[in-house]
């Protein structure tokens, strides 16, 4: 691992020398508060360009690799016709990211969604967030040959010793969800599985069916591809999972839109949620708190995991050693309607959709 | 201005050439798709390098300004102690923006909320966007100097003939809300007002000046400094304005939390919102569908703006002229119930809070 420096700016005091002004002038000018001349800014201006320039010019900083920027990408769906900014976790993850690298003085470098190695060999960075890595990532390959720091969000399927990562914890993930599911009655909870080489889609697979087993109940399942187009596909999946005799009493998805898509198949069939279904989705998405009716979702906190990355990132960045590389999150559970029983109350007024 | 080149990946053809493979091959290899051998992928992406090194080495893409890469920021309020990206209207602004930068093919560099201009100085960029300057921002002075190309989100207060910016039709926001107001029914409508030198503040508050005037209405204002805390500053200008005799019949507020402000201050006042107060801001806060009751919004389209910035930006970067420099956004009003008078029915039950 390359061990590069973070690119600091030189002291208010520095400056203030070399313009023969106060450190409180060099600070007015520099955040343009106070009333200063034209004249004296432009003089502490220069002083601190000057310094700048001396410490780290660009080129320098960039043959050195200490840039003040960390990278964040997303290649797990690089063929997938949307971007990433569009899907709530992404949004989140990178919203959050972005606050924590500017307050510790980073800039936020975010990559389009791509394969392709050609920034990867390419862009100045002191260190790169890798956000769900596929088994065999071509761009994980390229950034560790360039000796970047790297930390992945969600752990690699296949380890490395020198993998740093920040993932779900999944199994409490799971828990969570069935947990209350069959608190709230069901006894035959389903799975709409994606299928994607990626540690998500099998890990929380994995977690569904341990728990299933562990509690004697049935573990129902139908899979569906996540390329070319994980919309038609699950849709088509729900459909067999509701399709099937006898039927499942709730439905879990676990990509952000299996809420809506399991909702539309449950009402193209008649089926009233939650009276005859429960419904329930791991997703970052508000407009479930306003579906009818609301849909109980589980946050994977990508505003932890965002935060969590930046700082670990940091760490390999600046420490020689010693740094713990795994973290895990725990999730949170929202439950809403979808997934409560109504009392039986036959004056009860449905709300029109 | 620099005209600089956009740096560009060799073709998919030249790295076949170059490794002795077909071009689906490459595609395959770069995009970590189809069945190839660890030696095929290996030679593929050995070719691409060479290419990619010969055809832009870091140093040499730097040194000519032409790097792939948009800079974003605002520095409007550098001495707010909040990430920017938390509020709303900046975080669907910025994920806008990435999102049409990648498709164009640039990298999005978010840079820290500060008027320190030590990054000003020193990054690599191809152009930067630069969210609602204040009136003597030091950061486009240096920008202008560096020659980087730079679009502003929101007009600068003082043209200079070289502004490129995109900005929200100020007077169609205010007429929007202020007609929808008056149609239901409110006749003294007061404006929680900002101090702040940014064009924002400005044009909001002239453009209800202006309505008011054109209406035959009365211009209630209450003015609050936005720095160093416009949440404490903003919530008393809006008690200042209940307070009034005769008190105003409908409260607008143009900042993200105003609309949660004027709420709390209506309740304290034990006023009830629509009934006895009509309540609207402009806001892009999804929370507003889910108060009680529900706040009216208008939305500026930050989703707009930032393909808009980035577009007029790209623009810049490569044209030698005949751009036009400055582009208007529609605002969008969100009618809820906060600004609906309600029937009067007695046997209407009042929601718990």
């Amino acid at each position: 691992m390359t061990i590069s420096r973070v690119w600091r700016r030189p002291t208010l005091g520095a400056v203030a020398e070399r313009a023969g002004v106060s450190t409180a002038t060099v600070s007015n000018a520099l955040n343009g508060t106070g009333r200063l001349s034209e004249a004296t800014r432009q003089r502490v201006l220069t002083a601190a360009r000057e310094l700048g320039h001396a410490q780290a010019t660009t080129a320098r900083a960039v043959a050195r690799g200490s840039t003040g920027v960390l990278g964040l990408t997303t290649t797990a769906y690089g063929d997938l016709p949307v971007s990433y900014t569009e899907i709530p976790y992404y949004a989140q993850l990178t919203l959050s990211a972005m606050a924590a690298a500017h307050e510790r003085g980073y800039m936020l470098m975010v990559m389009p969604n791509s394969l392709s190695p050609w920034m990867w060999l390419n862009m100045p960075m002191d260190g790169v967030i890798h956000v769900e890595p596929r088994t065999d990532d071509p761009v994980r390959a390229l950034l560790r040959e360039r000796g970047i720091p790297m930390v992945t969000d969600g752990r690699p399927l296949r380890p490395h010793w020198n993998d740093a990562w920040v993932d779900t914890d999944h199994d409490a993930a799971m828990s969570l969800l069935l947990d209350h599911l069959a608190e709230s009655g069901a006894r035959r909870i389903a799975l709409s599985q994606p299928v994607h080489d990626d540690a998500y889609a099998r890990l929380t697979g994995r977690a569904y069916t341990s728990w299933c087993a562990e509690h004697g109940m049935p573990a129902l399942v139908e899979e569906y591809a996540v390329l070319p187009d994980y919309f038609t596909a699950e849709r088509e999946a729900v459909g067999r999972l509701l399709d099937r005799d006898p039927r499942p009493d709730a439905v879990i998805g676990v990509y952000s839109d299996s809420g809506h898509t399991i909702l539309a198949a449950a009402r193209q069939r008649g089926l009233r949620v939650p009276r005859d279904l429960l419904v329930a989705c791991v997703s970052e998405d508000p407009d479930y708190a306003t579906t009818n009716p609301s849909i109980t979702t589980l946050s994977l906190r990508p505003d932890r995991v965002g935060v969590e990355v930046v700082d670990l990132l940091i760490s390999l960045i600046n420490a020689r050693g010693g740094v713990n590389r795994h973290r895990v999150i725990q999730p949170v559970l929202i439950p809403r309607r979808s997934t409560r029983k109504p009392p039986p109350n036959p004056r009860r007024r449905e709300r029109p959709e």
